[in-house]
């Protein structure tokens, strides 16, 4: 590449967005919030209508030697949900387009729509629209979710303060060793289509990567218990960055707590079979679309009786940094290893 | 292909979408309308807010040989406008996904960036978001487009009557001339750096292709003569494919006259160089981006006076159906031989 010319692996994803971005100015009174949260949002009326889109790519975000098309359909539409709740939104609508190369029929094409349904069908959501196209080489995914909140309610990753208890829902790491998994298996396999892969016992991995689910039921908890996170993010890219990204929006710093990350036994079982650290996995591991929160500190006890949500560290000063506790005692500084599409 | 199943190319673009989603219910009270016009609709408190989308593809939708990126950024946004403006609203935001192959440098983004920027300036929308990742093979680029308009002032393909008139701005076919004109000079080229195309006299064709307005100017003055079309689309797959696009949603017919559809001279003087039948190239041409309109009878005085608007024929009931008179006298059927991204 001509040396007056900058790689985008230099700047990666976030770098090239805040590059392309940092400069817009809103024209419409109806802009409240554009790039940098899990959603932009709009203000119709008495309405905040907010709307998130993602791109996924065959050969980049997923393989379809190992994801079936009905699968992959509902989890491109379930993490676009996920990043309406991590706003405290409801999803509403999405529209679909696809560019679809000439080795797909219709039939395959139907069986992605028919899990893209499924997914709307479970989380309420109405499917309204898109674009339908030819790709010259495999399969392209662009979903684009709409959903609405009350202002009050709306939920970004700026709002963090110090002191605040850091949440997460479920566990980490369990998707990322899932996609461990089916890769080892695909090799394993190497083209045999007889070929019978070897889940006993680690079947948790392989739903958590071929059909994660969004926390809507997170979201109803916590709006039941009357409890509105001060920021909140959802982790599609492991927990180091989205903690990051909460800390570098809220100017704050973080500590939390190696020993109070939530992992899975089949995650823990999985990391020792492939020699891989635990804590690695579930940090940078990507793909959990479990909800990271904050909140005030008088809330503990509300929180602590909640099943399925964890506190496992709390917001400090923004010069103490990121840091996490590990299990003998030490500090090591969080840094956003987590899968970056844009990466060499 | 196993013979079980379907090529898509067999249903086409449109017959895939209708597979795909003739029997989705909706769920949510803010969904108005969705698959099957230029935009969806929704309906939060006051506001209808609709949205639209647009995938396009390198080697399918454009040629970097002659498109300059800054350019295909402009022209990416504006056609997003135009769908709005074909339900006579107006745009107020767009998320932009890009997928990025690792030929592309952060200066060939930021191009491709100031040119939906530029857009964004002109037309007053607001860049809310969006999405960038890799890609195997070329650039993917999807564009999310929302906007508002009271819900009085909504215009459908469906709604067009008998004996309205049948209208449309600018001229047709120009833009097809200017693909044409550009597929030719690259042709010539053949590789040669320093070569000069050959564009003095269609200057217009050029433009038309790679830098297409929407009409917004058009929506303004109508909206200053009160008019509200019964029906509109905006012309991206040629007169023909969209023409039958509002008979078919109205269950109306049409007849139009040949001698009466505009073109510029330019594109005249192109056809009768390349040897392509003139007619052809407006019917079926496409990326004109202009509004095809149908107005109530009574408003024909007021309508004709408009500069840029042109009354082309008029609706008939449906068992007339979709008809061109030509300029001897005689009949044809319209068909939707239109620019089809799903064709082999």
């Amino acid at each position: 590449m001509n040396k007056d010319l900058t790689e985008i692996s230099e700047l990666g994803e976030f770098g090239l967005i805040d590059r392309l971005t940092h400069e817009i100015k809103f024209k419409n009174p109806s802009t409240i919030k554009g790039v940098g949260d899990d959603c932009a949002v709009m203000h119709y009326d008495n309405t905040e209508v907010l709307v998130s889109t993602d791109l996924l790519v065959e050969g980049i975000h997923f393989d379809l030697t190992y994801v079936p098309l009905k699968h992959l359909g509902y989890k491109s539409a379930v993490v676009n949900f996920s990043d309406l709740y991590a706003m405290n939104a409801h999803p509403r609508q999405i529209t679909v387009s696809l560019a679809i190369s000439k080795r797909f029929a219709v039939e395959h094409i139907e069986e992605l729509y028919s899990g893209i349904k499924l997914a709307c069908d479970i989380y309420g959501v109405d499917l309204v629209g898109g674009d339908t196209t030819t790709s010259r080489s495999g399969l392209t995914i662009s979903i684009t979710c709409i959903g609405d909140a009350p202002k009050e309610k709306i939920v970004y990753r700026s709002g963090a303060n110090v002191n605040d208890l850091i949440c997460v829902s479920g566990d980490l790491g369990a998707a990322y060793m899932g996609l461990q998994l089916l890769e080892r298996e695909k090799i394993v396999s190497n083209g045999q289509t007889e070929f019978q892969p070897q889940f006993q016992g680690k079947e948790y991995l392989i739903e958590r990567q071929l059909k994660p689910e969004a926390r809507k039921d997170i979201i109803k908890i916590l709006e039941e218990k009357g409890i509105i996170p001060t920021s909140m993010i959802d982790v599609s890219d492991g927990l180091s960055s989205e903690l990051l990204h909460i800390c570098n929006q809220s100017k704050v710093g973080c500590r939390i707590y190696e020993d109070r990350i939530p992992i899975d036994y089949q995650t823990a079982v999985m990391a020792e079979e492939i020699g891989m650290n635990l804590v690695t996995a579930a940090l940078n591991g990507g793909e959990d679309y479990e909800l990271l929160f904050t909140i005030p500190l008088h809330l503990h006890d509300t929180i602590d009786k909640i099943e399925g949500i964890k506190i496992i560290g709390h917001i400090t000063k923004e010069e103490y940094g990121c840091i996490m506790e590990t299990r003998d005692g030490g500090e090591i500084g969080l840094k956003a290893q987590g899968w970056n599409p844009l990466s060499k």
